[in-house]
């Protein structure tokens, strides 16, 4: 797979953090919501996974876009746009919701933060929920205001993320519980942390909110991130990214590469957010209940795969069955160094997706390789 | 400006003629719709901005999205979506149509084509406009259709390109006027080509599709591909892409990079798709209405200006007045041959937009550089 430059334009957005990253070593970036997120960093993928497993990282991920609902409809338009039942909901607290369209394909799988009972964050995937959410909102004529504020998120992942927080935050960074968020003072302005994060490893995300007449926003964003990068010196501190094997480790899927459009919820193992004794109303109710009454024809495994390591793939990998027919594709995979065999986000055939299954993977590169089929995440 | 490799994923798709031109020497990529668009080949920019005006060249735009509408209320739909009258709107013509939200803010700018009464494809810019039209289908209870069809755009660019386009598909194409598509055939499947193109040359777009039960849809696309590229052999045909130089020098604006969600299309100069004396109902209408009452506060302008050649600019460069008040920026700058002299498509305050005015423009490196308000596009 030969390298290409990304041609950088003001359409492919840089963050308020891009020139911290850029002076400390960023290789590569996707692009994700029209926004730079950076991919890579110098050192091998394996060296920067030991370093998130045993110390702390931050990582710029302001392209996690918020899309702020407020108004009086707002809590009736954000429960019509997940068919997972937020009736319970709790402010303070994050809930991963699977926005799906009219036929059940998911269209996004955000983490939505609720800030008040009018007010909600959707921490959104790649894909433009702005104007999913305004284009409903015009239609149906809601009383709500819909924008992407200011709002960059940065993370703060690994196992010394607590303390590295609470020597600039205080102790109340600990009574933080996964997937709660509360806020906290920086320089005199409110910001929200979150325990929460795309990797299995402890860590934390912080909504970083620029405030007008105090500072520059982008100054002010600056100085979060060198506050926390001298504070992380002692804690052996690097910068990072999304980690690819720490990911495919832990199952976490990635919308548009482990699953798309074309697929629905329960294709992804989210059955449990389309509960069928949830009678809310949502957009792709009907399809949803039809797919669940027919059943799936194909669903998210793990794949544990023999031959040398193997990289990151770029395109997916087509999977065949002993009988050479393709019943499905691994579409992230890698040489897990835990394991010590490649590993594989799948979806596989309902025919082959049984645990234990043996399947083959071409890896564009001479033989079949041998593979099993496996639950996810990974078996520790 | 540091060089960062694109991180390849299943997320940034890849289309179906990615494999011919990293073939063909693909230095640099942006995305596009989530895909995959060619920003840069072997040769400087100014070398392929001469090929460009005196040869033909092939250029991969599959990012270039089709959102197809169809059904009983495809035109309702369609117009709902944007200020630009379609009352008159044939067959087989092309429509540049701005799309605005609620506030006025311009979300897209495509090109729309009218297949027939009740169905149309709209070739977008850089945004999700498939979850806008269904958003709004959705809400409004809209009897239509809406997905992205596998098409895969083909630019063919330059002054040869009518004369080869005729060695493959016949003397019809010279029929073709601009903004107007025809059907033709190509190996038993018919396919539309437009005259059209985002560059100032010549040029046409095959709006490439797959068949099935004919070929493999890859395979066909790269047919095309291989066959053009045979048959371009004597027009002198290269690998390339839309060419900063030659779409700046043309006043062709970028969604995303010379105007945003934050700007209406008056401050676009696109008046003519706003006439007041139109009537039809659409999405942004008060907003528009408001604005054109009151006024803007800003509009695009050319600037000339001078000091050593100007590369790409990445970021958007302030431009001052004499008095060294912020009065817009420059997202879009380059070096022109034709002009001699460095020009750039700015955004500029009311105050100091009339054309001649003195401006003063930050590249970054050293003292503010002298520059002049033209009109766009820029004078022969």
């Amino acid at each position: 797979m030969p390298n290409q430059y990304v041609a950088k334009s003001r359409r492919l957005r840089s963050t308020i953090y891009s020139s911290r990253i850029e002076n400390q070593g960023v290789t590569s970036y996707t692009i994700y919501n029209h926004m730079l997120l950076p991919a890579g960093f110098e050192g091998s993928l394996e060296e920067t996974y030991n370093h998130l497993k045993n110390h702390v990282q931050i990582w710029d991920v302001a392209a996690e876009r918020q899309i702020e609902i407020k108004g009086k409809d707002a809590y009736q338009l954000v429960q019509l746009m997940t068919c997972r039942d937020l009736s319970k909901a709790k402010e303070g607290k994050c809930y991963y919701c699977p926005i799906i369209d009219e036929n059940g394909g998911m269209i996004n799988d955000p983490v939505l933060l609720k800030l008040d009972d009018d007010m909600f964050w959707i921490s959104i995937a790649d894909s433009d929920i702005l104007l999913w959410a305004k284009g409903i909102a015009l239609g149906s004529r809601y009383n709500v205001e819909i924008v992407e504020p200011d709002v960059y998120p940065l993370a703060i992942q690994g196992p010394k993320s607590e303390d590295l927080l609470v020597s600039i935050f205080g102790e109340d960074i600990k009574k933080l519980k996964f997937f709660n968020f509360k806020v906290f003072d920086f320089l005199g302005t409110k910001q929200i942390i979150a325990r929460s994060g795309y990797s299995k490893q402890d860590g934390f995300e912080i909504y970083f909110k620029g405030f007008e007449n105090h500072f520059n926003e982008i100054e002010l964003g600056e100085k979060l991130w060198d506050i926390i990068w001298d504070h992380g010196q002692k804690f052996n501190i690097s910068p990072g990214c999304p980690n690819l094997i720490d990911r495919i480790e832990a199952g976490l899927m990635s919308y548009g590469n482990d699953f798309t459009r074309e697929n629905n919820p329960l294709e992804c193992n989210l059955e449990k957010y389309c509960k069928q004794e949830d009678d809310h109303d949502f957009i792709g109710k009907d399809a949803l209940r039809k797919i669940q009454s027919e059943g799936i024809k194909q669903q998210m495994r793990g794949i544990i795969f023999d031959g040398k390591p193997c990289k990151p793939t770029g395109v997916p990998l087509p999977v065949y069955s002993k009988n050479n027919k393709k019943i499905g594709q691994i579409a992230s995979g890698i040489y897990s160094p835990r394991i010590k065999k490649n590993i594989g986000l799948s979806m596989i055939n309902r025919d082959f997706w049984d645990l234990g299954n043996e399947v083959f993977i071409n890896t564009f590169n001479g033989k079949n390789r041998k593979g099993i089929i496996t639950s996810l995440p990974f078996p520790d």
